[in-house]
């Protein structure tokens, strides 16, 4: 089993997680880290925290000599921005923030955890926090690149804004997507998202969109049929959708699958080279039965707008129970790019659970000899 | 913390569910947990096997004079055409089944599983096993109705057949989604998708959709922003994804949303006559943050076409490892209104799981005493 | 991972199980189990019930043609006293239980749930349950033994009366133990412990007293040093002492070696004659550092005297808040060697969930190719 | 739920820790933890490294203003010895380490892990993580604090020196403990411990011993005897023996109970003041059913000689194949006293667990009033 947990707060001294469960012996590149920490904070469209941060991975134990030994991983991202926050947050001296903002979790946290002052809850809410996973994403990848399995993302949708997607490999596409900021394949549509995204911060307002998450090289019969909860595809969504602002997410075309008549959907199967099964279409997105069925798996989450907007929506003072307007509070207008990125993360640290699940996970050379009997 | 595992394949002996973590002191009437088998049932488009069953559950423990005890719930549905199977099964004399047919768990599991007859898997991926979860979920809603909360269903495209919804009340249209054999509140809408499945019926072929689960009475602040894990619709999504078929989900119309900008997509807040906050509109489908927002939890579902259909599709023989056309197994042609009823199960216990965390769940009194007093 | 549910009362209709995780293609002989089941209701020392009883499995599901195939296995064994109790059962007309016994649930589950009548109570936490358990055991043990893992039991002290072990392998043991009905391996002690019983059976009296379970056979390496939650023998303490009246457990001679300095302690090590290690002694109990070291596991486990006593015991009577004395319900003078065989069960389902992560679980097949290469 | 995870190496940078679903509200004050840290750093008979270390913790998140927000809490205790072995362990300069030592987890962990050196495995194994541990316990006890549960222990024997126990409170037990660096209530026999320590170092030996975890003002019900996972005293022991070295727990006289009848061991029951009901006697040791009766819960643990000991012991050189000496590493003669205070850690943890999972957990408040109205 492999397990993680995050702590760290927007503009507390840093971001925390620990990692229980890795195989050893696996190499972890503090680079490729890195690399993905970068990649979430790029993006047309972010705020002006993320011109102060320069995200950069401490791995504080769970690796010696450069590789895994089986014991918990602990990672350290600081928050540059803590210098400028210290003083005020340990005084005690920030703003009071009394009016949530419609969207966010601040008006839910606030009454759960029976707090009068929102700070607390919009703290650990923001997704500063995604930061910590895409960290904890970057180990996994590293794990899943032993089995020669790679997980990559693009941006299709943004303001409404849809990319023409060229019919091309997913390996193409990711690469395609790294090549602007706005992680699209399509470079005109890319263009016409970054317009959309300048009018929409002259407006005050902000914007979501859609991605796609995808990964090659994958074995098949990862999860099983067997149980609800061991269905791999439903843990997938369940990964993709804990994502802040993601509220939507399909397997597959699956909604316009849904219009299809079966003949028209299920992927037909043909014979291979090697007396296995493939397949000319992948209109399942890499799953039957809640398995892998060694196809890409093809995930398609949708992203909310922005809920800070510098134009004030209606709300509640919850000091004096008025009616008040929001106050605007430092954002992004469009963070789809930066969500994309998020998503490949948790795709990933789902995926390296189950290969773990599968094979057993004492360590990575154990782990790639089973594989290959296989 | 609530858990169940079931038991059981689609033609043997009988179904079996337990149920652990329920508070003591749950009034469990079985006429309803019937009654929710029958809706199941039901459905325009069913196969020839719900002529055969009735399905009724008997309560086997966990309840005495009519009440949970706090122990766990075993729950049977027996199947009636286990009479028709039992002679052959029981032998070993079923039919080597060795096509696998696409959009089916069949040749995964059997790659996973390491057998050579996709029998054991098919038998326990079909979704009769649905059977279990809608008893389970009858007994998570008599929970809930203890506080307030209901959760109902509707079905809304079928074949690409779209229904045309009235602005009505959830309650409304889950009445109104009772009155036919398509549970779709545009009876009109609902008249156009009976013709289509009787043209897929006769094309051999077999049709998806999209049905929605709704759910009202919610208290503020069910899961948490805190940890990916704790967030709740999330859970949601999950437990509804884990359904058979079903490949996509939305909270809200998140895909709509992820088109619009933010201050047309944010539910501004108003001041109720308690001092409490509600809003106007509900695109956020009740949850923010990972939180329950009060408003009706809204989730959207896609599922694809039955994968069995009487037109064959192209597979292989994985006996001779020769191409080879699927063979028919008696199927429905359209499961959609079914699922829409496990929907709801999934929902309810889900829910019914949040709210035994927040308020602790030893007996249902004092859970009932705890949420008066919040 | 490897889970099972159980549920039934004493008095109840039936004992239902539900084993989720096992890998398809074991074996599971029905006979295996129900020989299990019989070992548990011998015993010197039982009471009346267990001469209505004969307790027989039945495999609902999860089994196809004599092998698991991966899906969950429902079990059942009915209670034979059921005929006898139906009626009042159902009808509501069991007589008013309020006076708890010391010793039992009966109070704090009460308190707990909720409840004015211990009945719902003492139903459930009647050691009852644990023929479940040794059914479910009976199948980890069918698991274990393709990988030569073996586990049995014996009674070392029964009311004082301290078995005299001869210096014999675990398997002697177990065969000496198999050989009378107080499952202790040093026949004079056993005749002594007979006696013993039989005095307290007049003095309206219990007993308890102490088993040793051990399992040999055992891989390197299960189980981990790394986290808290990883150690096995820590896990296999708790199933052991989650069996109801056990009250301490130890691994290897725990406390006499708390008294003796290292150097007296410490297994040596010596090379076998494969170039691996072996040991001379096992005073770890075939633990170190939370890991299986491949010595025999040696738990003790210590039982108290069943709480259900003919002498009456100081009490209160809940409904009216005056001092009672507890009345006699039917039970046994001393379950030890029943409980070690319940003991056998847990330990044989901790260790089949620990070779199963360590292996990866899809089919037992693959599991041995895998330990083989190991 | 309450959940942790910690991470770090004996002589790496530092230990960090996570603690997840602390309700919000909790006032933490570090000085308590840091009290808690000191506690386990004294006691007579450990080795040079407690005179390098002066452990004290940083909270990094999860904390606003003192108080718990709800949010992960991450915890961080830096090893000052690692300046001594940072630029070994960056280098990869660390000595060999081939010799695998009697008691320890190298054997075990290298042949599971794949590893040729045991370097990364003593690393993990060493107590040095309890620090860890004993921070995250100091959380839980501020928590219990506010419900009146209270956790302490003492030390009863080491190296075969029994203490004399006064008939005492647990209170003024743990009182007489704190007053010497032997943690055990009697001055007299604290003495004669001491000798036995100053002999064995001068042998080249270790000690090992027994010691008691208790805990007062414990709620009736926490816990279940509804399924095997739920009884509370099965977890308890489970957290008590994960601690490195402990190998065997009982709960209250648990292999004294095992000999005599039962009614000389259940604990008889009165009428309290106020209608309750009350004990004379605790020879259950605060547990029946799996649940707590209100009782002090009294839980004893066997610890192991220390398995380093500078006399050599039997072992393999696994780089050669040949026999060899095991070498010695720095250590501790004797840790019982520091054991005791990881053991009311682990107890602190175990029953804060427990008590969010009775009341729900999102505030303390919230918690407070809903025991008070129990």
């Amino acid at each position: 089993m492999l397990r993680f947990l995050t702590a760290g707060e927007s503009h507390g001294q840093c971001l925390t997680a620990i990692v229980e469960g890795l195989p050893a012996g696996l190499q972890i590149d503090v680079q490729v880290i890195n690399r993905d920490l970068r990649r979430r904070q790029g993006g047309y469209g972010r705020g002006a925290r993320m011109t102060i941060e320069e995200d950069r991975v401490q791995i504080l134990s769970g690796v010696l000599y450069g590789r895994s030994t089986g014991a918990p991983v602990a990672i350290c991202i600081e928050n540059k921005d803590w210098a400028n926050w210290r003083e005020r947050w340990q005084s005690g001296n920030l703003p009071r923030f009394t009016v949530p903002r419609p969207g966010h979790a601040d008006h839910a946290g606030m009454v759960k955890y029976d707090m009068s002052d929102a700070r607390p809850i919009s703290e650990r809410a923001s997704a500063r926090e995604t930061a910590a996973r895409v960290a904890i994403g970057a180990v996994a990848r590293q794990l899943l690149a032993g089995f020669t399995i790679s997980v990559g993302s693009y941006v299709t949708e943004i303001g409404g804004i849809a990319a023409d997607l060229p019919d091309q490999s997913h390996a193409k596409l990711w690469a395609l997507a790294e090549a602007n900021d706005l992680r699209c394949p399509d470079r005109l549509a890319a263009d016409l998202m970054r317009q959309q995204i300048d009018q929409a911060r002259e407006d005050g307002d902000s914007l979501g969109g859609v991605f796609v998450i995808s990964a090659t090289g994958i074995p098949v019969g990862l999860g099983s049929h067997v149980h609800w909860d061991r269905r791999l595809d439903a843990r997938l969504v369940r990964a993709v959708m804990s994502i802040p602002a993601i509220k939507g997410v399909e397997i597959g075309p699956a909604f316009e699958n849904a219009r299809r008549p079966g003949t028209q959907v299920h992927d037909e199967m043909y014979l291979d080279d090697k007396g296995g099964i493939t397949r000319h279409t992948n209109r399942a997105g890499g799953f039957e039965g809640g398995m892998t069925n060694g196809m890409p798996i093809v995930v398609r989450a949708a992203m909310k707008p922005i809920p800070t907007t510098v134009t004030p929506l209606r709300s509640v003072d919850l000091a004096t129970a008025e009616p008040a307007w929001t106050q605007y509070q430092r954002s992004d207008v469009c963070a789809v790019p930066a969500a994309s990125v998020v998503g490949e993360a948790m795709v990933a640290w789902t995926l390296a659970g189950a290969l773990v699940e599968k094979l057993g996970g004492d360590s990575v050379d154990e782990m790639r000899s089973r594989i290959e009997k296989a």
